[in-house]
């Protein structure tokens, strides 16, 4: 498939984020929004992303917290020049910085770190179906050169947060072994687990999972969100963070 | 709180098995029969099951499956001997055996090992609420002298069954990363996660947890079974396994 590079506006939360989607690849999917919807942010506070693309998630996380702030870590330079032409787009350029580079490279910790500290912590890590083929085109680079693993992207999220700050991440249950195993190692603790269901009664194709720095309290499985209504369509829970900017509650 | 010993016979699965619960402490749950509705057995099966208690996730196996065996390892004496004489009860002593034995000791393991081989394995494991008790008092034997810890209970049941054979937990969400870091430390892959949600929208307070040994199928979180109507009472759902016997469909 070639990736046409078209010039492809969108808004995002009720037309609260505006977002330009060019050379994205593929069609933007609502991940980065329900990540953002997940992180429990307060007015003021310094916002960690992984992975963060074109800024989507850390750009609806700024328009939902009144005077947050964002850093963005994408190891594609195009993409992470995007993320700014974004933020600008929203008049929030003094608000979301992003920085290129590998997450495996400490020169890119480094700089995030002079960014700091982070009172949260959030990705959408790139991963991979089961024939081993990336799921979305346009993420194929990040798995390509850095061959960072989860537990890598956790450790670094784990160290730039502060003490009892979050850690979110959206994830296919396919990764929820190595999640967990991640968040133990780097001592994020409390985790709490929100499937989304596409349907009710199906299986979660995504899982949000959340968990703070040092916490001790143990995993929660709470009931999640269903996405869509049996006769098509979101449900109203889901419209609710989509469409109106709602938090997802799962801290 | 005193632990009266009454004798209080009851019936299970509408009324395909009979349970004598004397002495076993607290009201029974319906954990155990839970359980044994997500093995996957096929009839004629050889099931092994780690803290079988009276015998109650055995028997209810028995119930369903026809021409099934099971093998139950319980570290109380007393508790071991009531399993056999349930088993008797239903008229399935030649289906059913206890060891009595801690299932940390070798020797348990190597009698275990003397009526298998196993097809599946199954668990019910001892566990303690956040205050360090435990959660059901007729289960602190378990606990105080054999200090075996669930990756520890995984790793006999992995090493009793056969290949491709299944290993099938019940837990509160609090034991999701210990049971998931288990399983892969013993091999059981293809881990599939099914909560059981109290309520609907409320967080589950227990999962089933099932894998197969050798299984190299990413980890699913399917939609599980929802116990309680608003209104009181199980669900249809619910009654389908608890009252007729129905098998839960995890693997």
């Amino acid at each position: 498939m070639s990736e046409a590079v078209e010039a492809r506006a969108e808004t995002l939360l009720g037309g609260r984020v505006r977002i330009d989607q060019t050379g994205a690849g593929l069609r933007a999917t609502i991940d980065p929004v329900l990540l953002a919807a997940a992180v429990p942010a307060e007015p003021g506070e310094a916002v960690l992303e992984a992975g963060t693309g074109i800024g989507t998630a850390s750009l609806c996380l700024l328009a939902r917290v009144p005077g947050a702030r964002a850093v963005g870590i994408e190891r594609d330079p195009l993409q992470a020049a995007r993320a700014e032409a974004n933020a600008a787009l929203n008049g929030w350029s003094d608000r979301f910085a992003a920085i290129a580079g590998d997450i495996t490279d400490r020169a890119t910790e480094r700089a995030a770190a002079r960014h700091g500290p982070y009172a949260h912590a959030m990705a959408n890590p790139p991963w991979f179906s089961s024939g081993n083929e990336p799921a979305e085109p346009g993420r194929r680079l990040a798995k390509h050169a850095g061959e960072a693993d989860l537990g890598h992207w956790v450790g670094v999220l784990a160290r730039r947060v502060a003490p009892r700050g979050s850690v979110t991440l959206i994830l296919p249950p396919a990764l929820l072994p190595q999640a967990l195993s991640g968040f133990a190692a780097a001592g994020i603790g409390s985790p709490t687990l929100f499937p989304l269901w596409p349907r009710a009664g199906r299986e979660a194709k995504r899982l949000l999972l959340s968990g703070r720095k040092g916490g001790r309290s143990p995993c929660r499985v709470l009931a999640g969100l269903v996405l869509h209504r049996e006769e098509g369509g979101f449900t109203a829970a889901a419209e609710a963070v989509l469409r109106h900017g709602e938090q997802l509650p799962l801290l």
